[in-house]
Parts: C-alpha cells; structure tokens; sequence
C-alpha cells in the first residue's frame, strides 16, 4: 500500500499574481527507491481531477491510482529502477489551496486563495524536490495539465530536468477549452451550496460538481470510444426522458461519485491554472519561451486528440529544433482521443520507454 | 412583417409510444405565395432551438428568422418562385406539447406529454400540409434534427415529396449526442423551479436551461470556430476565477438569454426525439428504410463536422444508389463544422439552388 505523505515548507512562495504564500504544504506519494546518487527520480505530473495518488492503493479496497498501468515494477515507469513522485500540485487535493486554513483568519481561503499559475505550482514542487534532496530529475512526465507543468519545469528548472515527457499539451490553452471550464466553473457556482465558495465544513456542493463532471465527458471522451463502449444501447425506446441509454447511465453515475473526491473550488483553480497556461503571452514568443531548456524533450500527441492539436505540439518541437535542442515529437493514433495516455498506457509505452531508456 | 399561423387539427395522431393526441395545434409561418397548381411548396424543417420562426421578422424589432439569410426573394429558397413554409414541431414552441393543456385535466402536460419522435413530428406535419390544401411537396429541406425530418418524410410519404435537401444527418444519432443531449436534461432537472417539469405559471427553470445552453456551445461551436471568434483575448491575466475571456462572457450571455425563447421541457422532449432517431433499429436495416424514398435526394455534410460525420451520411447515399434512386452527397468543408448549414449559407448556396432549380 502506498502512503501519502505530507511535507510543510516554511518558505515564502511569490507567486504571478502578486501574493505570497507565507508556506506551503505538499501532499505526495512515492514509488521505488532513491538511488544513493539520487539520480532516478521521475517527477510525475497529474492532470485534471488527478492528484498524487499515481499508483496502487492507499488502503485495502481504496481506488487504484490514476496511472498505476503505468508505475510499478517492470511497468513503463519501471520502480525497480526509478524513484517515481507525484505530488498535489497547489490547490488540488491535500496540498495548500482553497480548502487550507487562511493563516490570517485560520478559516479556509476558499475564493480568498490566491489565484495560482502552472508556473507557481511548478516552483512549490521544485520546493518539495530540493527538499527530497533532489538537485536534478532523470525525468519530468506529464499529460495535459501535467504536460504543461513539465513544460515550465523545463523551462523554469533547466539545471534540474534531464528528460521531458510532455503528452498532449499545446502551447496555449484554446478557446475551446476555455470554454468548456467556463461552463464547469458556472455549474459549481451554480449550485446554491457552494455558497460563494465558502462550504467547508457545510454540505458540499456536490450537486453542482456532478454537474460539472457531467458536462465535462462528451468532452474527454471521444465520440469514436462512446461508440465502442455505449454505442446507441439500451433497454428501449421505452418512451420516457429517463436515462434510457447506457451513455447516460454511464455520466449519471459519474455525477452522482463525483463528490467524494474533488474539491469544486480547487477544480475551479486548476482549470483556471490551465486557462492561462499561454507560452506566448507569459514569455513574449515560443523561441524565447523555450530558450532556457535544457532538458531531451520527448513531445507526445494523439492525431485524433482534437482538444489539443498535433499541430500545435509540434510548434513546441519546432521551436527546440530551430535552437538546436534535443527535442522529439511522436504522434500516435488512438480513438481515445486526449483521454489516451490514461487509459491505453500500452500505446504509449514504446515511444517513452525508449526515450527514458536512452536518456 | 410575418405572421405566425396556428392551425388546430381535430384528427387523433398515433404515436410510435403507442399513445394518440386526440388532435392537435401547429403553429407555422409562411413566407411567398402559393402557386396555383400548389405545386411550388417548400417545407423548410427547425433544428434544435429553433421553431417556425424561419425568416423575417414577427414584429418590429423582434429577431429575425433562424434561416433568414437563406429564406426569401432572390435568397437561396426564392420566395418569388416558392412558398416556403416551416412549423413548429410537435413539443416545441407554439405547437403542441408539454406546455398545452392535457385535455384530461386542463392544465399542462408538463412531463405527462407523451415522449414522441421525429417520425410522430412528421406525421403532424402531414397533416398540416394537406390541409394548407398540398399534395406533393416541391422539397423538404432541413439540417441535423430538420435534416431527420426530411429524411422520414422522404420515407413515410414517397409520393408527397419531390425533392429531399437533407443536411448535416446521419443514419442514427451517436452515442455523443446522446452524451450531449443527456447532460442538457440533467441541468434542466436539477433547477428547482424545473418542479418535475410543472412550472407553468411559475417561475420557469431559467437557470436550469441557461446552465444547459451553457453546456452545449463548446459541442455545437467548434473549436476552429471559437478560435476565430474569441481566441484568447482577454482583459487579463486579472487572477481572478471571474469572466476574464471573450470566450467566457459570450457563454454567459448565451445563458442569460436562454430563459426568453425556449421552453426547458420541450427541449427535453425534443433532445429525446433526436436521440431515437435510428433508421436501421426503427425499419431493420438501411436498404429497408429507405426503400420506400422515390424523392431526389441531396445530402449535405461537412468534412470537418466530427459530431455528425460525413462518413455516416454516405451510407444513406450509398444505400438509395444501391437501390437506383436518384441521390447525391456534397461534402463540404467549412470551419463552422456542424453549425456552418446555419451561419454560412452561402457555403451551402451552390449546392442547394443547382439542386432545387433541376428538380
């Protein structure tokens, strides 16, 4: 069973909008073991609705982490060789967000907490690394969410990222998904329990995050693998408006769990994290953005991962290569779609493996 | 000015749910003028959200049509040469549905309204028709839920139906749409004022139906569409969860305005009606289904339209020339995707007018 750990750091963090955390707490898990020369750290990123809980199981009959597929002995992170770390970034599970104490209050941020960057959450896990007495990663892995978190950790950390693992992660966010946490952010907002944010300690809003992870699926799942797994099934027509189909059973029971692991706030954070996620505003243009990087980049997209353009992936690979950095793109085809590198691991397995393998 | 029409039929309608409307109202409007032979009648099909109100403007300064730009003299439905008619249909806006009165007990149907569908639509069309004293139909023309309509009328009157203009529509609706359309409802129930859909008289579940208006733009825009609309463009970074993107405050209003037009039920009920449209379930297989077509048939899709593709559309193509009817499938390509049959019509001018103008 893997155990959650927690690290208090007592060390101001300036962060883009201007504030200052006075400190921080870091809720993470690790797997394998350090080297002596502590060289085999692999520094995963979650995405969206993900936390630190990569792989196996907290306690007995507890959910297995989100990329266990993927960590484990002999598995594509193989721990019999690498030290593998996932932490909470800001505002995401146990780490400080809208749920932490307000030092100045010792009541919970809630919409009081700071409105926090990619950026910011990748210097307080570069925080938690040196502190793991870690100078240099072997690797920073990463899709979506966690594709740009690897992205800044290049960027940010150059003398500490020796490969990159970057999957599905454009340089900007797009309109299109903007638009899609606009409606999740509304739906939270929408359910008269969120009160303004401040629920802690009340009931949740529950009803208006189920909403939002609703609305979210035909978004993340392709239309071509809600044909393979629902297709048109179901008991009838029996001529009511119930949830007929099995599509529509399958989002109703995801509304229905959706509250007991996320935090509606903390959801509302992240997405607005990945909203201004723009390489190009933040550091003027893609060349100068990427100057600083000396990590082996290994960029992976999915040709039918419409949300997140192969194309615009390789924008990021063409950058690195006219600076005549180490840089490779690899693009895949799964009906998957953006969901592909958490639910078909295998696919993903021998671009990454070689690439870790070499580097 | 037009004028909207309201014709009530006192003849009983057998529904596919095996209930009957002992009759029924339709509210339609026209827009040129009946020849004399009656022979040049065009009935135009709503799509989702919309209704009968297809062109010009009911009052001063009340909005135009939804296909105003394709309806009327010299447009791409000549009103100096047809008389194009387009109605409500059955549960959606001022024809019968939820909102009636049950004949049983006087007040609304509400969620006692029969669940009907596309072809229990088409029936009451037929209706209408012939008494506006219609034979045989020059076209039926109409995209994604009108497109579905065309298609059943082309099957269950062969001999009324000249010409078929069948746009955007697949054999089945996807599982994705159902996805889609599912969420929709979900948003609507959970409104309070929803009241297991007795609102009548009351406040309407406005912010149930804003919430689902909200939830289907970044499925019906696509994202080349808002790329070029709103892209990033912001007042920001502001570090704020508020509205900060174009593309955030176009969502919003979309979902302030939803209260004024649509009845929340209905588009329950017509959602649902999408959702059951499947030819090869309904009639066994395709070549059955559409054996009994004897119009011209034109359909229209969009390359880049991944909700309802191209693809599916030519297996209804393929199956009319199979059977030696007289079909043509144009693909076009447009940024628009799935919407583009409403906001750019001089996309689908060539191909639609070249149609109508041999038929």
């Amino acid at each position: 069973m893997t155990v959650p750990h927690t690290m208090r750091i007592e060390q101001p963090l300036a962060l883009d909008c201007g504030d200052k955390l006075p400190g921080h707490t870091v809720c993470y898990e690790t797997y394998g073991t350090l080297s002596a020369a502590r060289d085999n750290a692999i520094l995963v990123c979650h995405s969206l609705t993900k936390d630190a809980h990569a792989a196996g199981r907290r306690t007995d009959g507890g959910p297995l982490g989100w990329w266990d597929e993927a960590i484990g002995p002999g598995k594509l992170l193989d721990t019999g060789r690498y030290f593998v770390i996932c932490a909470d970034t800001l505002a995401a599970g146990g780490s400080t967000g809208p749920a932490s104490p307000d030092p100045a209050t010792g009541r919970p941020y809630g919409l009081r907490f700071p409105v926090v960057t990619v950026r910011d959450m990748v210097h307080a896990q570069h925080q938690l690394i040196t502190r793991l007495g870690i100078e240099r990663l072997h690797a920073v892995a990463g899709g979506c969410f966690g594709g740009q978190q690897a992205v800044e950790w290049s960027i940010q950390y150059p003398g500490a990222v020796a490969n990159a693992v970057v999957i599905t992660t454009t340089p900007a966010t797009s309109a299109h998904s903007i638009a899609i946490f606009t409606v999740m952010r509304r739906l939270i907002r929408g359910d008269p329990a969120w009160n303004g944010g401040d629920y802690y300690g009340q009931p949740f809003p529950v009803a208006g995050l189920g909403a939002a992870v609703a609305a979210a699926v035909p978004l993340w799942m392709s239309a071509e693998m809600m044909e393979v797994r629902f297709g048109r099934r179901s008991g009838g027509p029996r001529y009511t408006l119930d949830d007929e189909f099995e599509v529509e059973q399958f989002i109703a029971r995801l509304a229905a769990q959706a509250g007991r692991q996320l935090d509606p706030n903390g959801l509302m954070y992240l997405t607005r994290a990945v909203e201004y996620f723009d390489l190009v505003r933040t550091y003027g243009d893609l060349a100068r953005a990427l100057a600083p990087v000396r990590a082996r980049m290994l960029f992976v997209s999915y040709q039918r991962d419409w949300r997140y353009p192969a194309a615009e992936t390789d924008r990021m690979h063409q950058a690195l290569l006219a600076a005549g950095r180490d840089s490779a793109h690899v693009v895949l085809d799964s009906p998957l779609g953006h969901g592909a590198f958490l639910f078909d691991v295998p696919g993903l397995a021998p671009a990454v493996s070689g690439f870790l393998r070499d580097g």
